[in-house]
Parts: structure tokens; sequence; C-alpha cells
């Protein structure tokens, strides 16, 4: 069975959890009251699966081709279904309608996200990307920058790019040595190599619009001295319309990958490209990190995106296949063996995956409503707040999501048995595609380095003290609830744990930083159950709720079931990386490289 | 760098920790001294290092191909190189010396296994399929079968398979369709379909003899009717030479898959093809289990062998990668950053692998001891405990090292950082192959329960016992020594916590046998964590006895803090196991099957 986007899901988690109505005083949520936000996510559901997800093999057995003339060939279908994306204005969900944009709230940017990624994960990363350049030219460019690019942007016609990685520099900028040279009339020219440029060059849209790390001649060494930069494929004219060739900025070769064969993944040669400032020099690193942190977000939505996918193809697969009886006796006694759906270990397979999809697409709606919330709520205090957690969770979804979205698509993987390995079932594309958002946009140890590194002690620990006053005060209200109980007892034993680890780190990351090193995964994996433990809560209530106003939607008992069964099996690993985090970093560092 | 086979830790394990010297007045070791076999892994290290591992990303790369005259063409190279393994008599070593074999003890054995596998998996698996049948011809075979088969298969001039999986059957072998039919000479006609036959055809042996299992007409329905037949591709003449082409066993496709692409993984037609019964009639299952048995210890060692090779990958790129500075100041002043091998976070993945894969491999090697005790003890009891130890801890050896195998493989992958997801480095390989060991000769689910459902009950819990008094027995003798006391103390916490979880699975998997299902796979883990703590109270307490003697070799410090490690940050894990399975199964069943 093919890839069914979860529209009702979206719809419970915006509709009875989230309550996005609550904000219509909003400006983003003024034309987005629950009744339109269920026809979008319904017409997102349908093109996405519909259009996309027919293309998603596709573009696995053909890959994008690299011509010699510097041009790139995405696989066949590509272009068409980018062309009904941009005429169906999802590119401009999101965006400021100022520039075209629907300025619709993010978190139903999200949902479209979502479902985009899980129809087609290779696919989804040009507007993505896209998506991401659009945001660092409109926080940072010039309003003539803003007003020449981001039209196009928002419209689909033109796409964008991040350019940060170097052969010698991925992690470490600081290293990077593309440089660039200012020119008379206020341009630059832009020389240097980057790899691993996503969407770097293609054949759908009119422009690309690569957005370049460079080092300005005599800037500092190290990250002080990164400007950014916009390149744009073709030079635009002043009326908007696509000039002359930028000659130097080329795709000069794509990289053979794992997966995401679908998308370009450029190796890209600047050689005197013409390209512009964006914002102050050798601010460069602060503008790529808008987009970065974006990118984070939409990261550990692939991590969900792919799970819910192979997920699916799993719970498919379970209910099909007939394989042996169950251990009770036969459930489908007419037939030659029950479907292995009866067997427990594959329920267990079945449940950790959609236990896991299910609480982390909360997290990461709960947490871009609260983007939502920063940008644009009246109350200070909220924005800060709201403000506090983006910067706080964003490393926590990615880092955390991946990495149990890998562990998700092989586990559909493992349910297909024999099937699952060959290219005839999807579970391999999954797993495969998936794989690489552990990897990019930082790695998932980059991300917890960020998270016990900076996030945590930002302000003084004020945005974990907020979380822990959120957590704490909902454990209070809802204690004496009894058939909440079991999600609050589990929330509360998470949330101490959590605190515990962070009072470690607090007292034992400052004296040693590699103590902090040592512990930053398991402590990022502590705090994704921690949320996770907290949206299971959130979504247990709203689903009592509904069932005492008199809803006989089975959603919700299934809710309430898979709940539970988060806190049975899944929250006990809290306990082991709390152990772990707690041995510190002694033995860790006293193995000379050597001897590894 | 490339693949480094760990000839040192082989021969750290089977002098020091195994003193395999002890068992010489045993047939296998007589000519197996602990110094003739340092010369055997010796001479396997280069053989699989120079002959095996260069063709590794050949054979991924090309794979093999099908032609229509139903051969298979091997991936460059191959061919020569299986002359050269049957010339260095490497397909012997384990086998009877009354049909040509070496006679060498099976730990001996799974030594050149591991590298070969670690060195190039697709490849090895062609005479590793040999061996499984060349086993049960063996066991179950006529004098006149074993002796026209056995010679040329110890020799490897002919090949072997196993034919159980057919398009609607799997797991669930009671549904096999494909037909035996006796014929008046004694031999049958076979008809039926094989699916995933790996090694089913190629061009690097003179003959491949095919294990098929079929029904004979008229015999019972399920698994009480069915037999198993030799079907060579070549009719054997009575002196042993090759006669005509058995025409109706063809390979009539490849799979294509996600790995192991220099292994042919065939689909086999069989329209009367002319076979041979093997042992009784209907008792084919049992023959079956005896190549099954052996293959699945062998595909724990794959978990192993790529994970060796994987975690060699990344160590080699974590002390080359130079990129940001230790978190306690530069380490690598003079250079641009540090190599990445500095990171806590870093160190924490391939430690993480170290310590699995040094325990997983003494765990593979002590029970394989075990096997070859089965075999040739002269004291009963030894016998029958080494027998009761290799039928309980097949199914942890399989399932428990393939899935850290996977995950050693991932966790390698993630220290490449991006270049891991390039094919250009060898990560994306290892991932891929090895992720196949995780599903065949029974996916982990089947083995945690076979574990659980078949091996714990046995004989009346004989075999869990004998191992939990053995382990009693370690720690009483050991627990006064100061410098073991971290391995005892974790040796002993963890082998109450799967006395624990084995007492509860009495208590409540008798009574509803979906709660042994349940429980099983996170059983199989807590065993397998078990199984190595006591390895490492093994491997530390040979290690502090050769400093004891005075040897300053770097070895064995690096194991005492390998093994504390082992104790500190992956033993944590036994008490989440034991937590979720004593959830049981009710909320794992409540959800009905259109809920998933």
């Amino acid at each position: 069975m093919a890839y069914q986007p979860p529209v009702r899901d979206h719809a419970f988690l915006l509709r009875d959890v989230l309550k996005i109505d609550q904000y219509a005083e909003l400006p983003a949520f003024a034309d987005a009251s629950i009744d339109v936000v269920d026809q979008i996510i319904e017409e997102a559901g349908r093109f996405t699966g519909e259009v996309l997800a027919p293309l998603n093999g596709v573009g696995d057995k053909q890959g994008c081709v690299w011509n010699p003339d510097f041009t790139v060939k995405t696989p066949d279908g590509f272009k068409e279904a980018y062309k009904q994306l941009c005429e169906g204005g999802w590119t401009a969900i999101g965006s400021d309608p100022n520039y075209g944009g629907q300025g619709l709230p993010h978190v139903v940017n999200l949902s479209f996200s979502e479902m985009s990624s899980s129809a087609n994960m290779a696919f989804s990363m040009y507007p993505g990307l896209a998506h991401g350049a659009y945001s660092a030219i409109h926080y940072g460019g010039s309003d003539e920058q803003k007003d020449l690019y981001l039209p196009k942007m928002v419209s689909g016609e033109w796409t964008g790019t991040m350019n940060l990685t170097e052969p010698h520099c991925g992690t470490d900028l600081g290293l990077l040595r593309t440089k660039a040279v200012p020119q008379a009339d206020g341009s630059y020219r832009i020389t240097g190599q980057k790899i691993w440029i996503s969407a770097g060059e293609h054949d759908m849209a009119d422009n690309i619009v690569h957005l370049v790390l460079a080092r300005i001649e005599g800037a500092p060494a190290g990250v002080k001295g990164i400007s950014l930069f916009i390149v744009p494929k073709f030079l635009p004219k002043s009326d908007g319309s696509v000039g002359e060739r930028n000659e130097g900025a080329k795709c000069v070769g794509l990289e053979e990958k794992m997966g995401i064969h679908g998308n370009a993944t450029c190796v890209m040669q600047y050689e005197d490209a013409k390209g512009w400032l964006i914002g102050e020099e050798n601010s460069g690193l602060k503008l790529m990190f808008v987009m970065m942190n974006e990118a984070r977000l939409g990261v550990g939505l692939q991590g969900v995106a792919q799970a819910e996918a192979a997920y699916q193809a799993a719970v498919s697969f379970a209910k099909d296949r007939l394989q042996g009886r169950s251990l009770t006796g036969p459930k489908n006694p007419d037939g030659p063996a029950d479907p292995i759906i009866v067997h427990p270990d594959v329920r267990r397979m079945l449940l950790d995956s959609k236990a896991t999809i299910e609480g982390g697409r909360a997290f990461l709606f709960w947490t871009a409503l609260h983007g939502d919330l920063a940008h644009a709520h009246p109350d200070e205090a909220v924005r800060q707040k709201a403000n506090d957690y983006m910067g706080l969770l964003t490393p926590v979804l990615k880092g955390y999501l991946t990495d149990k979205g890998f562990k998700i698509c092989s586990d559909a993987m493992q349910v297909h048995g024999g099937s699952g390995f060959t290219e005839h079932f999807p579970a391999s594309q999954y797993l495969r595609d998936c794989r690489i958002a552990l990897i990019y946009e930082g790695t998932n140890g980059i991300q917890a380095l960020d998270l016990v590194g900076r996030k945590l002690a930002a302000n003084g620990g004020r945005a974990v003290m907020s979380f822990f006053a959120e957590v704490d005060q909902f454990v209070g209200e809802n204690g004496d609830d009894a058939e909440l109980k079991p999600f609050i007892d589990g929330l509360a034993s998470a949330k101490a744990q959590l605190q515990d680890a962070t009072l470690w780190l607090m007292q034992n990351g400052l004296q040693n930083p590699d103590n902090a090193g040592a512990a930053s995964t398991d402590y990022m994996h502590l705090f994704g159950l921690t949320g996770l433990a907290y949206m299971w809560a959130l979504m247990a209530k709203a689903s009592l709720a509904k069932i005492a106003e008199g809803s006989t939607d089975p959603l919700y008992a299934t809710k309430l079931t898979t709940g539970r069964y988060f806190v049975e099996r899944l929250l006990p690993d809290a306990a082991s990386h709390l152990a772990k985090l707690k041995t510190g970093s002694a033995t860790l560092m006293s193995l000379p490289a050597e001897a590894f």
C-alpha cells in the first residue's frame, strides 16, 4: 500500500492538542481558523500522496545525472511535479505576504512539510533548501535584495541553496577558505570549492540562488572572518527577470550517495563568480544560523517523516503477510497462516515506532507553534519563553528524532523480513534515505554538544528552567486525575531524571568540559524522552476530554493505548541514559588514541 | 586505511583467555597447539587482508550479473580469489580428515571466518554456504553420498546452497509447496520455486550442490512432511567427476538488494530436476537445522565481522580528520585543528563499538570452543553441558550480535560525518551489507522466540541453570580480587537481572505465551549483555594475569580500560531491558490490528 498522509493525526494535534484557534488574535492565525487549516492539510495530503509519493521510487532508481555542460537532470517527473508544487502555492505557505507569501503559521507549513518529506524526501529537499535561503535573505538582506529575490523564491520560480562545507571543513567552519574579493561596483568575486551542496544544480526552476559563506580578503581568521554572499546562477536583471549566466558558479560533479538519489548533492566550483554581500561583513555565521536553525528543525521532521512512511509500509506488510500462527491459537483459522501482526514481537516493533512517531510529531508541532508565538505574540514574556524553547529544543528535535527515525526505518525493514532487504519493497529506500538526517545540518553529536555546551547554559539556564516549571505545573494540575495518572507518573519520573542529569552536568561539566561532551548524547536522548512523555500526557488529556464529550472516534482510545505503551516500554530507557551519563569521561578519555 | 585483520586479538583469546592448549588430548586439538594456531591465524590475516579485502568494493559496485543462459558472472577477481582460497586449503580447515579436511577445531575455523567476512562478506558467503551444505550431508547423508560429494566440497571444487524459502513461505516452512516425485531408479524429480538462495549460481566452482527442502508426494501437511534433497547443478559421475547438466535446476534471476551485491541471491526454478533424498523421508527439517544452527552462529559472526571492519574505518577516519579543537584545549596545536578522536562523543561511539566487538568476539569464540567440546570431549558431562550451551546461546549470538553489529556500522558512518554517506568511503557498504544479518537464517525476532520458547525450557531449563551456576562460581571464586572487582560486580548485577527476567518468564510466559513473545527481544539482549559481561570478566582476569607476570604489552591495559567502559556505559541497558520485559503483553496485544 502506498504512503497515506496522516491527515487525521495532524488535525488531532492542531485542533485538539494545540488548539490553534486560541491564537486567532495573532496575524498568522487570523486567516488560519482550524476549519481552514483542516482544508489545507486535506489538500496537502492529496497533493503529496498523489503527486509526490509515486515519484519516490523513480527518484531512487534513476538518481540525478550530471552533464558535461554543468547542468543536472533530475529524475523523470520531478520537473512536472515541481511545477504543480508552485502552482498549488505550496512553496508560499509560511512566507511573508509582503513578497507574495500566504503568511500562514509555521506549524501549518510543518504539517505540509512532513507529508511532503514522507512522500518524497529527495524531492522535498529542493523547496526545503529554497525556503532556508529565503529565510536568510528575509532576515538579513537589504530591502533591495529582498525585493529582487524574495518574490521569485516565494513563488518557487527560483530555488536556493546553502553553501557551507568545503573538503577540509565541515563542522569547523573556521577553517573555510573560499575567498571574496570586493569589486568597484559593490559586488564581490567569489572563488572556492563547496561540497555536499543539496539542490545545488537542477532543471526544475528558472534560477538558483546560492548563499555562500566566504572570507573577504583581509578578514580575520576563524569564524569571525566569515561573510555570507548571494551568488545567483543567473544574474537577475533589475526588473526581476533572469539575466546572463553567472559563469563562475558551476556544479562540477555529483556525489554518489547511499540514499536520497533524487536530490542532486553537488560539488560547486566558484571561480570569480559574481556575488553580493548579505548583511554586514564578517557576520555571515549569524545569518547562516538563521537558515541552519530552520533547517535543523526540518531535519528532525525528516526523521519523523521517513519513520512514518516506513512504519506505514511495515504495518501494511504485517497485515498482509501470512506466516505462522499466533502463540495463543489461530487468528485466521480459514487461511493458511495468520498475518504476522498477531505476533507480540512484530507488534513491539510497530508500537515502538508508532509511539515515537506520534510523540515526536507532537513535539515538533508544539515547538513550531512556539516559533509562531516567538515571532508574533503580543506578550513579551510569552515571546521570550517561546524563543528560549526554540533555541533549547531545536538540537533535541534534530538529534533525537533522527536517531529514532533511523531505528524505526530499520525496524520497518525488519518487519518485512527478507523482502525488506530487496529493492522491490520500499523499506530499503526509507532506511537509506533517512540515514543522512543523522549527519547533515550538524551531526547528531554536534546537536548534543550544542545542547549541553550552549543552549543549556544560555541566560543562566533560563530555557530549561522554564521547561521544568511548565512540566511541574502540568503535573501539579493533573496529578489527581485517575485516568491520566500513568501518563503523569511517567512524565514526572522522566522529568526528575532529566533534572538530575541537568544538575550533574552543571556540577561536572563546568569543572571538566569532557564530562559534558561524554554526557551529551545520553542527555539529548533523555531530553527527547522527557519531551515525548510530556507530549503523550498532553495527547492523553486531549483524548480523554474528547471521550468525556462523548466522541466515539476510535482514534482517542488508540492514542491512550499508544501513550501507555510509550510509558511502559520506551520510558525505561531514561534511567539507562542517566546512569550512563553519570559515569563521566574518565574511562573514555583515558584510552590513548593509538589503543583504539 | 584498509582493513587490518585483528590477528593479535584472536591470539589473545585463543592463548590467554580460552587457553586452547589445555585441550591437547582432544583429536581436533592434537595438531592445533597454540603455536601452530598462531601461524594459521597469521596466514589467515595475510590472505584475507591482501586477497579478499581489495575485492570488497569491487563486489559492491559491480554486483553479480545474470545471463539469459541461466549463468551468473561474479564480480571481477572473485573467481581468481576463490581459486586461491581453495589452493590455500581454507575451505578445508574445520572439515573431516576422512574427506580431505584438516580437522582443526571449530574455534580456529571461526577465526578465519571472521577475518574472511570482515574482508569481504559477500565473497565469504560462497564458501560459507558450501560449508553448511557439507555439514548437512556429513551429518545425514549415506556413506555413498558422503564419498561422492564431501571430498569435492571440502576441497572447494564444488560449493553448496540451502534452499528453504519460497515466495509465500519464509519463517513458516510448513507452508512449503516444492514437490518431490519418486522415480524408479531411487532418485526424485523436484519441482518448485525457491527464492533468496545465496550463492545459488556463480562461475567460481565446477559444481553447485543444492540442498532443497521439498515435500514428497503424499507426505503429511505442515513441517512433518518435509524432506531434504541433494540436487546438484551437474550430475556427478560415479568416479566423482562432473557429468551432465541437471537441466531442471536453474537460476532464473537475481534479487536486487540493499547490500552484499557481490553475492548472487538467486531465484531458483526447479522443474523435474533430478535429486536424491538425504536421510529419512519427512525428516528434512531436522537435517536443515544442522545447517541452520551452524549458519546462525556464522551470521552472528558476520555481525561482529562487519562491525570490526566498520570500526577500523571509523578509527582511521577519526585519527586523520582534523576538525575543531578539544574541549580542554588544543591537542594538535601546530595543526589547523585537532583530530576528531579527541572529542568525547566520538570516543563514546568508538568505545561502544570496541567494547561490544571484543566482548562479542570472545562470546563467539568461547561458544565455538564448546562446540568442539560437545563433539569430542571424553567426559559426557562436559559434552552435555557444551551441547546445552550451543543450543541456548546460538540464538543469543545471532540476534544480539547482529543487532549490535548494525548499530556499530551506523556509528562508524556517523564518525565519518558527511563522508560516511558517500560511496567514496567504505562506511556505506558495511552498513548496507551487514543489515541482512539481522534478517536471514531466521530474523532476530525468530531467534528471540527460539530462545524464550524453546531453548530456555529444554530439559527443564538445564542449559540456563548451568550457565547461571558457572557464572556464580566464577563470581564466588574471584569476588575478593580488588582489581577484578568492577568486572565481577558488573557481571553479578547483570546475571541477577537475567535470572530475575528468567523467573518472570517462567511465571508469566507459561500462563500466557504472548508474555513470552512480548519479552523475547529484551530478554535476548539482556542475555547478550550478561554473556559479554562474563567475557569481559574473563578477559580482565587473563589481562591482569599477564600484567602480573610482567608483560608490558599495552594490549592488556587496553583490555582493562575497554572492559571498564563496557561495565560503566553498556551494562546499564540491562535494567532497561528488564523493566520493559516485565511490563508484559497486555498493552501490546490490546490494540486492534486496524488501529496500527
